[in-house]
């Protein structure tokens, strides 16, 4: 049974590319399990007590088959769940089918969790299907319950959060506003969808936002968000920050990229690697991860960056630090990690060697210039494969883009690894139970993690790797003066 | 226009698995090119004076992108070519359909060489593709000509070789042996060939033989079955040993292995390689390449070796020297790049970790004993995507085997990367000119390239890379005794 | 002129062990400015306003060249300075010739700084050098000034801001406690330092204390004392923390270590690094640096944590984790890098190899258990050469302790390296302006230097380095919601 | 007992700096057998049959605590030994005066080698010194018997064996060559000491050369002497070529250097490596060595080459490849490693950063341009300290030039690690054998040692490092057509 994409006038149980994936989903699905020992060991400590029970949680996160453990893993905790991706290009369709059929229904028979996401949406799709998961209406009529919407968000940098918040706002307003010429595509998508949601009730985002307990968010972009809205008082619940755990932000974007940039630049073009100049933008976690990664594979790797901590710390690590300008006619490989907007320029690429690729593996498609790219006069786009484009420049050069732009560990890989994501999904996990148990602890604002819950995450992934934990003697743990169990350091220590 | 897989008994101008795929094909090698310095400086070199005028070449070699540049560059210099794979498993379809229908040729008018490939043949299909390669009936035909098969051989492996000297021994013996239980399934079904073939004709391969200057082997493998003949006065015609160049032997096995392990790893099993345990078991060039790599993604590696002198190698660059079975139970990737059978037997896959990966990058797939495997009573086999199959032991515990236990880095991606097989290929065309231009060099024997040659090779890779070479002056030159443009080192300078 | 140790009764001008070798740290020093690019430039930048005009520090902190280019900083800032060392076995003999002879002065006519250490010195010595420089009766007469010692103390282990706290605590009890057989020797010296100052001035160092408007903190272990004193209400005056700038803990524990760990290990036993298994006790900074620095040379590397995310890292870093009990027997090199005590005791030595190295570069000769050590029965101290012992166990085997337990970084080699400690002096230097110009902005309590401060000290290193900072353009700054002249970093950031 | 320097007229038992120093040199010298289980595992092997007997060996080699390991293992194997060093530099005082006193005697009544040399010879006395070794009258005299020198050199740099065929020519020749203008001063001093030589005997060197049975010969630079000696027919007995054992040129070369290289800058200079741009000149082995211990360091090395190959090996290892020229004004140490001359010139050093560091890890003082650097005008040298000279140039910058342009690891270190020179001398000792007991199968020519021999040399030393070895099954063997003990490899192999 294959979907079509969807006619977004109509709200099915779920909405996947091809259901009937749901098999070779599951395989994987059950090798992934045997990677991500810190969800599985939640399934069995937290499995008997069902902490979530009567949490409804919407997730909006890169629907692929680690994220299926992870939604599995709130079920077994007793959660309600809707999904959608978080990402256009990032869904695996064979874990979202999976997740629409569930562990015991078959593709004739769905007995799994509501999810929208497909490979390769439209911006239309996309908010659309992030919209579905705040609609919760066949749950409360099945469950005979009164309820809109969520009362949990699991999101991934912050799409769902803004929606309630731009909802409820305009609600307030009692408009959407006009779209304009300095509006981005993005953003007018999103007005378009308020806009007919407000034709159809004032009061939906209102409400959605007062059902809500709270937001466990997954990255850095939204994580600013958050506390912009928090430092603006414009904050509707609390809160945490997951991103900023240390088993989350040093994990995941450092040990993460490390393993999927390679594989991502090795699927989308079978360049060697070793040899090459790769040019990495920021060194940040991302891009200390992106560079051990080109390094190991043999590149001479070149690093840019603003803040002269990080550029002290790439040049002990041996790497040259140079401005983009001074080198970027001798790269072969351009790796974008900052979470900044235009740090790759139109000016850089008409710079750049024949058939240099160009890759992003920080952040938004702005990160790399790709509107002011589109607009140089004379381009021309050449699809050699999907997610990997030829840019003919009018130097009679081309550049290599991936994934439009986008991340392109999810659009050319598949991700950050099982084993990475159990981690950020343990933080996840826990974040959530700490949401809906105590919610008291947490009044409207944003929050990291306890260093003791970070701790608890590392502790469950050291087994599977064969780690053997020293324990201090309590002779020892006094003359530092921790407790025998932990946390062992001080808040502001860096790992 | 889709090709099914072909009657053994017919033989069409050209057998690949979908024509259609020739434009996806064509934008890879346009790719490719700028990936292979070494070939393309070849083009520009020779182009002019086409030395291989009057070639006819028969290729048994990986029908990969890379490939179709090796062949447009022999055809560039003058040859005719007709190609098969050498491996059931490693042909890249677009591939295979770009060289069918050539750069000029369309799908619908194909006008390319003579290719007889597709992944995933049977060992059927296999030989007979390799028997196609020495039909050149077709081109004496056309060309009004009197010949009936190539005059040299592009060899990997071996078995094109083989297939001559077995053939013609058994026309002279004006038999084939009866097949026996000792017999592999595989030399049944070359047996099976032949027999067929002396059906037909009694002097077919004897006069193939005849009209045969020379062979280039591109691997150890079919080295090691050179020298063998050598040894035994059996070879019939000269041989030039591309394996044992520098720029082959240490680029393609070192730095080859060291991109494609973990790509295959990675399209494989998405699984993470850092923090795992992995054993490489072999410490030569391959087992280096493969050992580097883990270590760069972070990976613990663990060596096993028989010769003492490599195993202190391993010691010396920071590595555990174990044997398997002292280890064999924390191992998470265990990969084989010996070349030598039965490294990897049953006794070891029944101590493994629960989802341990195996995959091989060394040789045949007896190098782990596959054999072995299917005859453990209980054991069952679960495909989860193409060449990844989960075997289940009577132990409860399963093991992951990548491509059937034969070469992962080919069945798994896409084998070695462009900028590699340059270096092997523009070794392989060099000794394709000697054998050509300079046959009376060569009696009957087996040869290394010369030195200046291989230097040859590598000169023509620095650029793309960005090297400057230093040049010497000619005091010291003569300070050390060579000529300013080399060699620069004695023959048995190790690297 | 050779300087006999002192008899500790008396107070000369000054104290080392051999003003001849002024001249050749006078050359040392000269080199070691060009390695300390951060504490020049502060001489330019800050030398025409004198901001330290009027300050007397009293520093603690190991007598080596680079203290030497930090005091000449301090002078040339405006400062009065008088130094001891604070570890018996850091002072290079040379350095603290050439400060207390001075830029300007001869060995005949020194007109330096005065200064209070020499190498080996015991611990009787040492604390009366401690107290030497809290003694500025000298420099009051000579400025016909009315003060009794320093404004300003600069600590290396909180040693001299030890010495004030309990001198103070003695002089209000009124007496100086019995010394017990629970005390260990160094503190037994400290109380019969403090009751021969009670029978002689019943409020110098109530008087001293009073005095001081603050501290600046070199370490871990100092850090720890003063936030010990800051909780329990004791602390006498404000404190920097310069230990926690990232440019002096990522720096001088990593990068340092890296450094001086080998260099020590080489200069004390010459023992080929390459190929032998070395085992890292803990794998915070300093362990993380050992362990690259080992690695880096051949070695396989071992390493133990508590901490679960340490051990993480650790194991994604690549390195097998295990306890010392698991894998003693095995290693050669055993390096402590945790600041704790006891983590390598008698029971792992009786189990070590014939001439295992022992080694400490975390903290006190407690870390290693000295003391029980030499207790062991039938124990044997063998010494090879001046901080090099062999200890012959009574199992019949050796074991190599360097330094006698004590940071063998400093005892075997020459400390960290001038540019590492550029890092963290010029955190020291602009600490202590904080205090002085800014006193009124620290309250007692201990303080971390403001973030961009902590840049300042990097992007004062980039240049020499021959590293290119990339300006944020004002848009990127706005985007991401810094200024373009940082701080570019949240406080929690953990880089 | 101090010795003064020689009188070189006469000839003592032995000449060594302090023989007072032979304890502390037995001291290290039982350190160093623990590091030379090659050594050790020989002299258990073969010690009860005593192979040397009857064997004299005059050496040439490093007199350092190593080769005193050496020594005694020859002395243990029945030979009769006299020594001399093979650099002026490069003698560790401890152990010649050790080796002079032997394991039993004392420092007043030596019963040890005869051996002549101190750290810093002048070249008079270093010639005199290698003259000494040839002189065994006092042993023919206390044995009765009727020879004039030894039966065996072991050398290393050839200039024992020059110094055998250049005295038996000029006594073939009736006179020795005046001195010209074109002679190097070392050049001028062996004639000299010749022309004093013939003009007491006219066949001292005839007869010496007639009782010699074969050299063995430790470097690079020896080994291309004996091949121009043996091309040109000149080569007056049979030579072992120990440089190019596998176990010697692969472990000495590249792990010795990358042991002694960074201990040789720390000494020398304590300046910080991580961080700096290095330069290295040459990546064979030696290069190699440099290249990975200094960015093991965190250095960012650059890399220059005139060998294609090696320069292809370096771009695909991760380094820059550029010429000296291209980036000299960025570097902040130098390292050579090629054997050729004049590698770095004065148009280079005036060109460097203030304070670069030149250093010389390849070959004689000329593969820097020594002798170019004295005649730049206004230049002046300053002596930091023994080894180490600030040069100061016209520019106004200095560089720092370390150990006058000889062997740093030599000479600012203690060479060679034990572990190291353990797999060099064991290749040594079996060398000594080789000629000694199986004579008959050396005609005068030049020999690399048989492989078996080389694996016997690696399988020695895997024990300390906790290698296991894994053995082949006969099936195995037969497999890959090679014996279960080995050797394993053709004899082309590169390792």
């Amino acid at each position: 049974m294959s979907i079509a994409t969807p006619d977004v006038a109509t709200s099915p149980a779920f909405k996947v590319a091809d259901i009937s994936l749901a098999e070779s989903g599951r395989h994987q699905i059950r090798l992934a399990e045997n990677e991500m020992p810190g969800l599985m060991s939640l399934r069995e400590e937290f499995g008997p007590s069902q902490p979530l029970a009567g949490a409804r949680i919407a997730g909006s996160l890169h629907m692929t088959v680690q994220t299926a453990v992870l939604i599995e893993t709130l079920v077994a905790l007793g959660a309600q769940v809707r999904w959608a991706s978080c990402n256009i290009f990032s869904t695996q369709d064979e874990a979202a089918a999976a997740i629409a059929v569930g562990p015991t229904g078959t593709p004739a028979e769905p007995a799994g969790v509501p999810v929208f996401a497909w490979k390769g949406e439209t911006l239309d799709e996309y908010w659309w299907c992030t919209d579905r998961i705040f609609d919760w209406s066949a749950e409360a009529s099945a469950q005979g319950a009164d309820f809109t919407g969520p009362n949990l968000i699991l999101d991934d940098g912050g799409d769902a959060t803004l929606l309630v918040h731009k909802g409820r706002e305009f609600e307030l307003a009692g408009a959407v506003p006009e779209t304009t010429d300095a509006d981005s595509h993005e953003y007018s998508v999103i007005l378009g969808l308020l806009r007919r949601s407000l034709a159809t009730s004032t009061d939906r985002w209102t409400t959605v936002a007062a059902e809500l307990q709270g937001v466990t968010e997954e990255t850095t972009t939204g994580v600013h968000r958050l506390y912009e809205l928090a430092r603006n008082g414009e904050l509707l619940f609390p809160a945490i920050n997951v991103n900023d755990s240390v088993t989350k932000s040093k994990f995941d974007n450092k040990y993460g990229i490390r393993h999927s940039l390679p594989d991502g630049l090795n699927r989308a073009t079978d360049v060697l690697i070793g040899g090459k100049v790769a040019f990495v933008v920021g060194y940040g976690d991302v891009g200390k991860g992106a560079a051990e990664a080109l390094r190991g594979q043999g590149a001479r790797v070149i690093v840019s960056e603003v803040d002269p901590i990080c550029a002290l710390q790439a040049a002990m690590d041996g790497y040259q630090v140079a401005r983009l300008e001074s080198v970027v006619s001798e790269v072969d490989i351009f790796v974008t990690g900052t979470g900044n907007l235009g740090v790759i320029r139109p000016e850089h690429m008409l710079e750049m060697k024949h058939l240099a690729i160009v890759a992003n593996v920080g952040h938004f498609d702005n990160e790399i210039d790709m509107t002011g790219l589109e607009k140089i006069e004379g381009v021309e786009k050449v699809e050699i494969k999907p997610q990997v484009h030829e840019w003919r420049l009018p130097t009679g050069r081309s550049i290599l883009v991936l994934s439009e732009g986008r991340l392109m560990n999810l659009g050319n890989a598949t991700g950050h690894p099982s084993f990475v994501m159990s981690n950020s999904f343990t933080n996840q996990v826990l974040a959530q139970i700490e949401l809906w148990v105590s919610n008291d602890n947490y009044p409207i604002g944003v929050y990291v993690l306890p260093k003791h819950l970070d701790e608890k995450v590392a502790r469950l992934h050291l087994d599977a790797l064969g780690v053997e934990l020293t324990e201090l003697s309590p002779e020892q743990a006094a003359y530092i003066g921790v407790s025998v169990e932990g946390p062992y350091k001080v808040d502001h220590y860096r790992y």
